[in-house]
């Protein structure tokens, strides 16, 4: 891949919204996938790589730091001068809904522990690698998945909820800081049920396009990273245009 | 016009950012513009006319409910068949900065008035038209232009900012009873200065970029006008890539 | 009353939480109710009246600034040397959800001229007083009394959720002007229904105190006139313990 | 102290606002003192027991479960048939201020650890006290001491941004869980300097009381204590009335 000139890298590929990611960057740039187990970016950088595209994946674990180090200067050496445009971290971490005294003390961290620390080893790793890309046709994005539990802690959600909150705030912190260094720090509150093959047998309502198209979602991220330096976007909401809010 | 299937409406035109997203919207759409003055659209019709696009400019009061009533039905008879794709209220009030006790009735309500009701009158007349017009290629969508002061009310800044508020409430009802109808309606948080002829002047930093490229905003409406409607954004902040914030 | 030191104002004086927030504040201060119908504020004045307090009560109309500066004019005499200690801007507004597009003009618009004019006309009758108040006990205190509806527009509520935005919008602009100058400004989110006459019938919950008392709202309003200036509330938020949210 | 009918706990006692929480609720109730040091809980249990209170100090780590668990166990016995009234969690976490790919992983995790790990301790353990407590003379209550990096990610503070958020979204989630079930839980901003020995040299407004009084905190936590169940506050801010916001 060293003649390309840029590539993303999105953590945390499975079959929904990470894959649509990586598909829609890879329509401009070589790509790399951050997952834990090779099954989940296997099947897509197959398919990338047969429609023409670039695509690497390598197995990660976010919240350890020597798995990301290790990710990272792999890649470095891969993609040879290119630059990183941009780098999405679309890591969901579990999602546990249980009365809080039920909760296990590793129940509880798991939330912080991939959103909050998985945030933070992604983004040290990414960017020095985007701080150096400011001169490509868009300006370098870091983009963070993440959702509504971001902006309301809910009963019973305490440990995803806690993780995402985190996330938020290093997302402020980033773009607050990395902004006028020409880096694009966005966050992505997604509301809704992505619609994908896990979600399939979700009833959410009787309307067409009830739950969020995962393409849509790329679409949106690409978005993002195109806008012009002199209008960035923070902070989106995405929600289905039935849902209820 | 009336071999067009769809059209779109911009009130509030001046230079800046309305002139834009009016430009913008031309590409696709026949535009209406909506200005108290002539003077404020007439150049930019005749410009999107030499371009080959199709505008059409009317004067209007937007905080007058028989001045919209009347556009809009002038407009409705004007476009014949087409559809309203979408509609804009750029409508950006007076700003007023002085001590509380120093402001007027008159210009107090000035805010109110421009962003509040002008919303509602606007709103009134555009959604029932946007209501139509759900099987274009994308969802209707109705945007309001907004700024920091719908999120925080600043010292002797109360008359900008209760009209600000007024209005990204009225964004946030309409966009609960209607996006389930179809409609997309848009909140969107202008956070800098914008780079028009009238801001030339002033100084906001040493670095490049630092006000804010209408036509970037334009892109960004345009974005959120594409945007599928399982995927519906309702708020977005926009901001120079070196603002404090 | 001339031989008080302070004295308190409060309006929008009914059965509810007005007449309990001018029986607390009368345990201190005389105070004025003003309220648009004598019906409203007499039966409380008679009421303090006789449990050894001092009141006073005048037909006012908040929305209408004649009749506003009347009513201070006349307060102002009326409490000779007394300073004003505490102001209260307990204004509803009347609660109207209807589909958008069945609203009236006037409907739309009684919101912001209820919450957004009257809070205006009040504080800015009020502030000139209160910044003479400020070597009493307590520091000058100028609160408002909101609602949900002042944080989310809600669908087919954007008359009530204007005017409420429109008033916590002044709240702030307020508070960062005249804070520096020693008076208090606040803004109480009442989220849930209040424990009147009116809603008796109303049922919430199963729960017992599932409605707010409005005693209980006037025991905080109290505890923010008392706060240290080193410590002001600018918004509390309150409600019912089995409140959903 | 078991004859007593009620106590209080406190979790990061030192010389500034857990003291001062400390000794005003000594004044209702015998308080347990959390600090990882004897050295910053024994002034305050000398000072209250001089006073006549009772007091009892402990040292624990709130980031250690088993620190955590040990305090609570030996508390319990200590108390005997009394119950728990109130829990204050006023741990601080180190406020680290440095660009942020200085930051080492230990120093980002501290402030979810300190705020979020510890938060989620301390409330593990007092619940199951504080839902036997209903029967009382105030609801049970569990207050987290909060900052303004609660509400905003600055520049080059994401440690301690990251922690008070997920503090943050703790305290709403506990909230909503154990709010319906009687116990109070509310989560206080605290923005400004706090008037303690520390600050002491740190210049921050030419006004008088321009840093926050520590007793006014404690008053104000002693009052959300007190507010009756059907008028429960969330989210108070307490700042003093000079500073900008």
């Amino acid at each position: 891949m060293a003649a390309s000139k840029a590539w993303a890298v999105v953590a945390g590929v499975g079959p929904g919204t990470g894959a649509c990611v990586a598909r829609k960057f890879a329509q401009a740039y070589p790509v790399a996938l951050l997952a834990r187990k090779p099954a989940n970016y296997e099947p897509i950088v197959q398919e990338i790589e047969a429609a023409g595209g670039k695509a690497i994946g390598i197995s990660t674990d976010v919240s350890d730091s020597a798995s990301v180090k290790n990710a990272f200067e792999k890649l470095d050496k891969e993609m040879g001068d290119a630059q990183l445009a941009a780098a999405v971290f679309n890591v969901g971490g579990s999602f546990i809904k249980k009365p809080f005294l039920e909760l296990t003390e590793e129940e509880f961290l798991s939330g912080m522990d991939a959103n909050g620390k998985g945030g933070f080893l992604f983004s040290r790793a990414a960017l020095p690698l985007l701080l150096k890309a400011t001169n490509l046709e868009y300006p370098p994005t870091l983009i963070f998945t993440s959702a509504t539990a971001a902006m309301k802690g809910s009963a019973q959600c305490a440990s995803f909820s806690t993780g995402k909150f985190a996330m938020r705030s290093l997302a402020q912190s980033l773009a607050r800081e990395f902004g006028p260094q020409g880096v694009h720090v966005a966050h992505a509150i997604i509301d809704g049920v992505i619609d994908i093959e896990r979600t399939k047998a979700w009833k959410v309502s009787d309307a067409p396009d009830a739950k969020i198209s995962p393409h849509a979602i790329a679409d949106s991220y690409w978005f993002l990273h195109t806008q012009h330096r002199s209008c960035f976007t923070n902070e989106i909401d995405i929600r289905p245009y039935v849902e209820k809010w």
